[in-house]
Order: C-alpha cells, then sequence, then structure tokens
C-alpha cells in the first residue's frame, strides 16, 4: 500500500441500474451481492440519490429508508455514498434549510456516511446548507464540480469553485462528468490545478458514454487524483461508467495499485450480471459509445430526450436545427452546466425556439424562473435583452434562491398527517409530493404493488381471448 | 501536423465484424460507406484476411478478389491492409514458398498496399517468404509481435523479436495484443523499449475485450507509438476495438492530435450504424467487458469455444478444471501465445485431459503435429516426457516446416482445373479446398446463392402448416 495507491467508488447500486434500466434494481436483488461487495474493500458504495429515491416510491413500492437500512445492514465495512442535489436535495425546488439539515441528518442516521453534493448552476450557495448539516452528522461531505466547457469554463474557475467548496468544509472534492464531456488531458489538467490549490483527496466521476472516460481516469490518476467511479462490469460501459475490474487490472503493479482482489471482483460480477437478465424490460436499445455530445456539445441523454419531444410533434427532421440552436439558449442564459435540470430547462425552450420558427417567441416558465435567479447564479451574465423580454421589470434575486423561504418542515408534517409514520415518511412526501403521498396512501392500504419486471406478451393476450 | 501526430488504421472493414458478428458484412454494405471512409484520412483500412476470405467463400457467396478489385476502387486514397498468417497465408496449413509468393503477389496486385504478418508461435521463420514477397511487390510489409504473457515473454524477448523483424526487412511493426492482455503500463514499456531497439514505425492492435485497451493506447501513444488500430464507433467495444471517434477526440489539441475531422467520422459511423441492424442474426448475446483473460489466462474467445466443446459433451460443471489445465498444457508446449492455431490445440487437449482423467490419456494429431516441429519453433523449449510419450522415437523437425515443402502451385492449378478462370481462383482454391472448390463449383453452375441475413422464423412456419 503506497501512499498513491487507487481507491474505488462502485455505483453498481445507484448510477450504473439509474444509467442503464431506468433505476429500477430492487433491494431485494442488491441484498444477495452484498455480502460479495462488502468483503471487496471498496472506498465506498454509491447506494442513494434522487433518481432512486422516486424510482422505489414510483415503480418499485419500496420504502427508500427501509432500502438504506437494509443495505447499511447487510454492507457493514463499507462506507455508503450518496448524490444530494445540493438544495434541492433529490426533488426538484429549493427546499427550506430547515428541510434541507432534516433530510441530511435522518439519512446520516440511518447509515449514510458520504454526501456527494452538486449544484446544477454550481452555485456554491446552493451546496452550503447540505454541506453544513453533513458536518453536524459527523459525516463525509463532498463538495462537487460539475464539469462543463463554455467559454466561461476554465482550469481557473473550476479552481475557484475547488476552493469555495474547501472553504464551505468539505472532507472531498468530486469532479462529476456527467456527459462524457471531459477529455483525457483536460482532466489532467483540471486535476493537477486542483491538487495544487487544494489540500482535499479528488474523485472523479465521468460517464463512460463517448468512450473517453477510461483514458480520463488513467491521466487523471497520474495526475493525482487517488478516487476513482467505476462500475462492476455487467453494469459498465455506455452510459454507465467504466468497468471496475478493468481499472484494478490496468493499475495492477503500478504505484497506483489498487490492491482489490480480481477474484472477489469476478464473483460479485458475476452475481450482478446474472441478475441484469431479469431486467431486460428496462433495456435501452442503444448502449454503445456515442460521441455526439463532442459533435454538438449536447450529452448523449439530452439527445434521445430532444428526439422525443420532436417525434411527438411529427418534427424529427428538425434535430439538426436544435443541435444549433441549444448552445444559442445555453448562452443566452450564461452557459450553465447541461444536467438536471438545467438540461430540460435549455432543452425545451432550444425546441420552441425551432419550432415557433421566432427565437423566444414562447418562453417557458422555467426560463422565466432561471432568469429571475429562481435556481441560483448563472455561470456568466445571462442575456439582458432576453432578461427584459421574459421578466420585464420584475426583480431578479441577487439572494441564494431558499434565503426566500421560511421553515416549512412543521408545514410538511401537518399536510401528510396521520400517513406519516416518522419524519423519514414526511421527508419522502417533501422530496416527491404526489408519488410520495401515493406511496403512503398505499401503504396505509395495504395495496404496495411493485411493477411487473415482465409485460405480458400479445402472445399470451392472444391466447387468454 | 506534429512529428508525434497519431495515424490511425480503422478496422471496420475486417477485424470489427469478424469479432462482432461472425465476419458476415457484405461488400454492397460496404461499398456505400467507402467514399465517406477514404475521405476520412485514415493511414489505411483494413479490409482483407484469412475469416474475411473464408466467409466471403463460404456463405456470402462472393469473390473475395472481386471484393478487393471493388474496395480498391472505392478507396483510392486509403491504403488497404490485410492481415497475413505468414506461411500459413490465409489458410490453415503451411504452403510451400511458390504458393505464398504467388498469393502475396497477386494480392499486391489486386490492390492491397500493407501486408500485416504475423506467425502464432512468434516464429520469424515462418514469415520470412510473406515479407520477401511483400517486399518484391514494393508494397509496405508489416511484421507482427503476437502479446502474450508468460515465463518466457518479457520486454527483452519481444524486442529480439522486434530486431529479427527488422532485420528481415520489415517496414514496421504491429503489436497485436489479440486477448486483451496487454496492460497499459506494460504497453508503455514495451513500446519505449522496441522504440529504442528498433528504427520503425510502431502499430497497436489491442482488442477491447478485457476494457483495457483504451488506457493501453493512450500509454502506447505516449512511449511514441504513432499507429493505432480502432472501429468506428457502432462497431467497437467488447470483442472488437476501441472507437476511432473517442480516440481522435481525446487526442485533439494535443501533440498527438490524429487532425481527422469529428463530423466526417460522425458521418461515416452513422451509415455503419444503420448496417449493423441488417445482421442482427450474427450478433452475439454477450458484448460487454470480460476481463476473465487476466483471471484465467485464458482468451475470451476461447472460454466460449471450451464452453461449447463442454456443453457437448455435458461437461459444462468441469469448465473450471479446464481453466486449471490450459496454463499446464501451454506450459508443456512450451509457452505458445494463444491464437489460431494454438489456441485450439492448447484448449482442445486441455479438455481431454480433464474428461478423460489421466492426463496425455489421449493426445491429439494436433498436438503430436506441433511436438514434431510441425508449426515451427515454440516459444521455450517443450516438456521432454510429453515429447517422448507423443510421438516415440520420431524425428523433430528443427527447420523450417515450409522446407520441406515441394512447389506446388502447379499441382494446385491442375487440381482445380477449369474451375479456375485466373491464378486468383487458384490461389482460392489453395486457401480453403473444400469450401474454394464448392465455390467454384457453384459459380460454374450459376448457382451462388449467400446465406440469408433472416432466418425464416418459426411463426412463419405455423402460417404456412
Ligand atoms: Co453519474
Ligand atoms: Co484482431
Amino acid at each position: 500500500m503506497t501512499n498513491q495507491q487507487v481507491k474505488i467508488t462502485d455505483v453498481i447500486l445507484r448510477d450504473a441500474h439509474q444509467s442503464l434500466i431506468a433505476t429500477r434494481l430492487r433491494t431485494e436483488d442488491m441484498l444477495p451481492g452484498c455480502a460479495m461487495l462488502d468483503d471487496i474493500g471498496y472506498w465506498s458504495l454509491e447506494c442513494w440519490g434522487g433518481a432512486t429515491f422516486d424510482a422505489c416510491l414510483r415503480f418499485l413500492k419500496e420504502d427508500p429508508w427501509e432500502r438504506l437500512g437494509k443495505l447499511k445492514a447487510a454492507l457493514p465495512k463499507t462506507r455508503l455514498q450518496m448524490l444530494v442535489r445540493g438544495q434541492n436535495l433529490l426533488g426538484y425546488r429549493h427546499y427550506s434549510d430547515d428541510v434541507v439539515r432534516a433530510f441530511i441528518h435522518k439519512a446520516a442516521e440511518n447509515g449514510m456516511d458520504v454526501f456527494r453534493i452538486f449544484d446544477a448552476l454550481n452555485d456554491v450557495r446552493n451546496l452550503r446548507t447540505a454541506i453544513e448539516a453533513t458536518k453536524e452528522s459527523g459525516k463525509h461531505a463532498q463538495g462537487t464540480i460539475c464539469y462543463t466547457t463554455s467559454p466561461v469554463h476554465d482550469v481557473h474557475s473550476f479552481v475557484t469553485l475547488g476552493k469555495a467548496l474547501a472553504n464551505l468544509g468539505c472532507d472531498s472534492i468530486a469532479i462529476k462528468d456527467m456527459a462524457g464531456l471531459l477529455m483525457p488531458y483536460a482532466a489532467s489538467e483540471l486535476v493537477k490545478a486542483l491538487k495544487d490549490a487544494v489540500d482535499l483527496p479528488l474523485h472523479l466521476h465521468s460517464h463512460a458514454t463517448s468512450g473517453l472516460a477510461e483514458m480520463c481516469q488513467m491521466k487523471a490518476i497520474e495526475a493525482g487524483c487517488q478516487h476513482i467511479d467505476t462500475a462492476l462490469s455487467s453494469w459498465s460501459g455506455g452510459t454507465s461508467h467504466p468497468p471496475t475490474e478493468s481499472l484494478v487490472i490496468a493499475l495492477k503493479g503500478s504505484p497506483y495499485d489498487t490492491g482489490l482482489d480480481l477474484d472477489k471482483l469476478q464473483s460479485a460480477n458475476h452475481y450482478f450480471a446474472e441478475i441484469r437478465k431479469k431486467y431486460r424490460r428496462f433495456e435501452s436499445e442503444f448502449t454503445g459509445i456515442d460521441t455526439q455530445v463532442h459533435v454538438f456539445q449536447v450529452p448523449g441523454g439530452m439527445i434521445s430526450n430532444l428526439a422525443n419531444q420532436l417525434k411527438e410533434r411529427n418534427a424529427l427532421d428538425r434535430i439538426g436545427e436544435v443541435y444549433k440552436e441549444i448552445p444559442e439558449v445555453r448562452k443566452d442564459l450564461g452557459y450553465p452546466p447541461l444536467v438536471t435540470p438545467t438540461s430540460q430547462i435549455v432543452g425545451t425552450q432550444a425546441v420552441l425556439n425551432v419550432l415557433t420558427g421566432k427565437r423566444y417567441e414562447t418562453i417557458t416558465n422555467e426560463v422565466k424562473r432561471y432568469l429571475q435567479g429562481g435556481y441560483g447564479k448563472a455561470p456568466a451574465p445571462v442575456s439582458a435583452a432576453l432578461q427584459k423580454k421574459a421578466i420585464g421589470d420584475e426583480d431578479v434575486m441577487d439572494c441564494r434562491p431558499a434565503d426566500l423561504l421560511k421553515p416549512e418542515l412543521d408545514k410538511l408534517r401537518q399536510e401528510i398527517g396521520e400517513l406519516a409514520h416518522n419524519d423519514e415518511d414526511v421527508l419522502s412526501y417533501a422530496m416527491f409530493p404526489e408519488v410520495g403521498k401515493l406511496f403512503l396512501e398505499q401503504r396505509a392500504a395495504g395495496n404496495l404493488v411493485p411493477e411487473p419486471l415482465v409485460i405480458e406478451s400479445r402472445a399470451d393476450d392472444a391466447i387468454k381471448k
């Protein structure tokens, strides 16, 4: 074990199935593999986040808090890690600070060890409360740099962000490359600059979408990044992450050797390879390499989303125009990184601009809220003309959006009433008001039925007729 | 354009479809994409080899020589490249020198520019005639190092081999990592040592099977390897090669920048992505990452082969024993690299050893021939006890196997007679006596019918009944 040893966070229990099978992996299929995972010696296992929480309530009819408890019991030796959307927590709006605190504290109490906290705009004000709450719980707060490219995003701006995260008390910093935009030599440069400026461990989370992630990992490691996110090989590649086993092999015998045992990885992988077969229904057709993000600067996941929007309007042939429009809208909005929710905000407006034939003839409510400062501070100044057109003379918030929110936990408790057995239930409702409430109602009625893994085939229907 | 610029050989027309759809890509589907490929600026396009030649005659009922001519016409600006099994050419036995010469000369005459020449045992005597014939034709002779790991394979042994290839007049040297065994830092060390010892361009051919090839490419490039084999992304990954576009992007702006245009690559890739859908029938179920080669030292392709052999004998449960037996057999045979035909020779004997319950109670004819020196010189001394048991006091050849062969081209011409319209036909027959002859007979009878792309479904059958 050298001081250059690389440590692995495996995302098999969160991002891998989120990226590959629409977040459908069930707790019952995770648990039998946990003893094997726990024995590997990972630095952490990512296992919770917005989409997993949502899918539990919406589709699997599992209590996400119960899942967390079961995973904690099954993984006593390994840190559990979650992804938190800063002040949005796992939901889609800004929560008041008391809700953020309560959520983080409860997650910690139920077994979460590492909180990876990000904001779509890289506005650190939206991370502050979550980081503080994590530290209050005595847990590991990981600040996140959402990686993107633009005229205002460069090594210098990311280093400034890294320093701000360190000043907020983060225990480590993650570079989150959600779209596979990172390039190997850029990764090397960024890691070196961050290492020089900030005395915190660096974690790299790079999706395999464009086929560059393995090379980025290699160059990041050589530049001093000692924490890498990977997925066991049977759940790796494509929109997921590079394979764990391959990186472990690649580093074997080098100063970066992870020391992880390939046989143990192979056994765990074998289990999860078998499990994946159950979820065939949720596999997407295309799982290969997609380098379009480097041509259009539009993330792969966003492209399929746009294609669907256009198809619904019989306008798929205009997707080329939309590709060209997206960078324009993004520029007008001050170059936000394209990640939930900014990818939807920019994408939908670009589609409207193309289909109406006149830029910003119609402006979505989300763009208006964005221009009011409702999501936080944009990386660069927004277009003054567009702002004027969208919100006229209305005030623009320059405070942290959550500063305008009163404490709301008590109100949420009252709203959900008897349906909640504890504060965890209240928080489930807070995160997903409709889906969470429905879940609690169904639970009360003894009527929680997970969506089926197999759709009855039409052949069967025919027989029944 | 710097002197460190990396040049790309795309394997889309040969190894990619050989690795992914059992070599079934038809000329009619290659040609419409050729103008796009030709415009990219590849160093070369690999497009011919043993399996493509065989599949043309056997399944597609295409004349492989005609394919070559059509590709040459459609790709006037780009070097065409082929893979030659040394003295075996494209077949499975050693040919006399006059056949080797005739084949290489005819291939050159029909448009081949680069001949990548390898021998399964890395016995350079088996490469000599093919290299000489290539030089006689004024074409590019690329000598090959079949990469493997064993107690007798190290940087030193590969450098010795590299020097021997240079002495034979090769224009470049390929490192052929057929099984995905190469590791990034080993690649770096090997390339550096070869660069120091031999003043020839180095080419890297590394299969993506185990998820390490991208990292190997990166480290090889940084060590001075300027020629990389890749496949357009829609035909990349898994048992094929790393994606072309990803490497081009990865190197952009670095001293290694390929200078290739991403839009052009994207267009060509789009064409081939569509084409691949026609060949669904030939896709294998598993196309992900497989790191087993690094656990068992048994190449992935060989594992599926062994599994089939065992399944036929109802002994799939003994595959673990076979994995353990393979390194033993390989050791007894002097550590041959595992590639056609040595992978079959070693694998089949290992299966026999396990199933009979007694090592070498039955010895295959191929192992006997191997121990007689019939394939060339093994990398290390073979087991004397096994040799004695297998061939008793019979002589062991220590000459080049082809030294014992008389000229045979005239005999082949006579055998095939009127069915051959030219020497190309004679050579097709020479390479694949049964399949080639059948092809020529069917051609004469006006009866060349390619195998169907779609199997009639049982549902259709049912309707017909
Ligand atoms: Co992710
Ligand atoms: Co190959």
